[in-house]
């Protein structure tokens, strides 16, 4: 049970607008051998999601920020290097939030381990991980939708709109997809999009949903926000169900970001906004796995990877989501 | 069964903005004797009410917009003064979609008799009609309000906002009520709101919400829109439910509303907000008339009117509803 040096990445300033290489530190650690309940993990795979901008904040949230000076935290699939709680031997895959960090040790509590049923282990930071839970748990359970729904998706070439389209396409309805750029357009239709819009080349975003979708939309997953949230009310049907999933367009917004100003319509169309967060689904869990594990194993469902590789381009793999850089899932490879 | 001479208001041209007295024609008509199967009403009131301003648009909406030329159409309680339908008497109450005018003659189906249970009549325009449904509805199905909520509430002084105040808080809950002006904040202490935001007099209104809900609000009505809904998404706390029956600051609005910059808060805070329409929950008509009539019965639930005299002083009373100057349910008194 040898001590390993790990590279991590600590958070050194609360970013303004979007996050800069100069927010962030690459600092080198001794991880020590395992205690009694320990476990000393080695990782094989970070996460970087949208959300994690929320957290760089100093602000009350669902989650608590990040502290200046300390490692950030998030999602990582590793495999046990030293063990000293029965539960857990080396070679077994975990899960845990000690992302943004080469190696760690922890309690074992803190510790899910990992059975990937003929899956690459990385597939549990997305399309069977919190992604595709938050896509799962956002249109069956917020949206309640129903077969023959017009579904609109935004960000839908990313870790989580890209299973939303594929889950709508598998239960029936009709997916009208925004995306930016000519890869990520044919991307989505691959995965069986029915209306594929390129928001960055179409003139008004908001005419081009109405176009994909002339008789209006039944259900909105929201990634993006802004323009989108207003082109979705506008093309909402009476009785329109929209999952607030995300606003990525606004995270790193320093001014007063613009909200719908077609707002109104919410009321005579009856739309049913929600706003929601995965964690709170988790008794949907098991029928997740299941279903995820059906739909890839029949070849129903397909995801795709975006992986950079080494802790020190964490933060750079992070910036990447608010550019659009990323197609699926975007993750960095740490061994 | 003699012919009656009847003033009526009609549409002369779509108002842009706050409608002006241009806006309208008065004429007066002859109405006939009623034909087979057909009554003949004098109207005793009508009801102006805010939802009225959409109908003025020409664009599609869940009711048809008024015609240019035509009379305008709204709640009114009338009393029979011919009937060729064995259904209808002389003297019957009727309540029926036929106001703006003194006088009517039509097909008895498109008559509602009203049993007034000791209650003045015109009530079954405002605290026993579709202003206290919408409260009703509102509140109990589509805020799903249980007690103990913290409850918001926007225009609490008038038709509606009145009713939901005094719900609320014979549910249990704590209220907090804006309205504009000492006379109303008045009424708002009388009908026993917890805290009475006067939103003309405070500088910040989400300041003075936070003030009053320090821990914030589980529910909101939503009568306002614009700043009242900025605020209420800033005061909520998780889980918190917005019933959002209308936003009567953007009813005349000509340029673009200014949408609520802080939406992207109802993701991390799961809020739920909902537009609704009291039609569409007729189902609960029963449960709703059962609990009035015993609320009044008992003392529990007081309320208001507003009164303007005569069917030329309609376009008066109905722009009222803007520069809020009713407390309670604004009516024309007609005969």
């Amino acid at each position: 049970m040898p001590t390993i040096a790990s590279k991590e990445v600590r958070l050194k300033s609360r970013p303004i607008g979007l996050p800069k290489a100069s927010d962030f530190d690459l600092a080198t650690v001794q991880i020590a051998e395992p205690g009694p309940g320990e476990v000393q993990v080695k990782n094989l795979y970070m996460t970087v999601d949208p959300y994690m901008r929320g957290r760089m904040y100093d602000r009350p949230s669902y989650v608590p920020p990040f502290q200046i000076g300390e490692p950030l935290q998030g999602g990582a699939i590793g495999q046990v290097t030293a063990s000293n709680d029965p539960k857990f031997v080396v070679g077994d895959l975990v899960n845990s939030m000690f992302g943004w960090r080469e190696a760690y040790v922890a309690p074992a509590s803190a510790l899910q381990k990992v059975e990937t049923h003929g899956l690459p282990p990385q597939a549990f930071l997305g399309v069977v991980g919190m992604p595709g839970m938050t896509a799962y748990v956002g249109l069956l359970k917020i949206a309640a939708l129903k077969a023959g729904d017009v579904v609109f998706v935004s960000a839908a070439a990313g870790a989580v709109g890209a299973i939303v389209c594929q889950i709508a396409k598998i239960k029936g309805c009709t997916v009208i997809g925004s995306a930016g750029g000519a890869e990520k357009i044919a991307y989505l239709k691959e995965i069986g999009v029915d209306h594929a819009i390129d928001y960055k080349a179409v003139p008004n975003l908001t005419a081009a949903l109405m176009e994909a979708a002339p008789t209006g939309i039944d259900v909105y997953f929201e990634n993006v926000g802004g323009e989108h949230l207003e082109a979705a009310i506008t093309a909402a049907r009476p009785f329109a169900r929209f999952a607030l999933c995300g606003m990525i367009s606004q995270y790193n917004e320093t001014g007063e970001p613009k909200g719908p100003s077609n707002i109104i319509q919410a009321v005579g169309k009856r739309i049913r906004m929600e706003g929601f967060i995965v964690s709170d689904s988790a008794d949907m869990q098991p029928a997740f796995v299941k279903d995820m594990a059906d739909w890839i194993g029949s070849g129903q469902l397909k995801y795709r990877e975006t992986i950079d590789d080494g802790v020190e381009n964490a933060p750079g793999a992070f910036v990447k989501l608010f550019s659009g850089e990323n197609i699926g899932k975007m993750l960095v490879k740490l061994s």
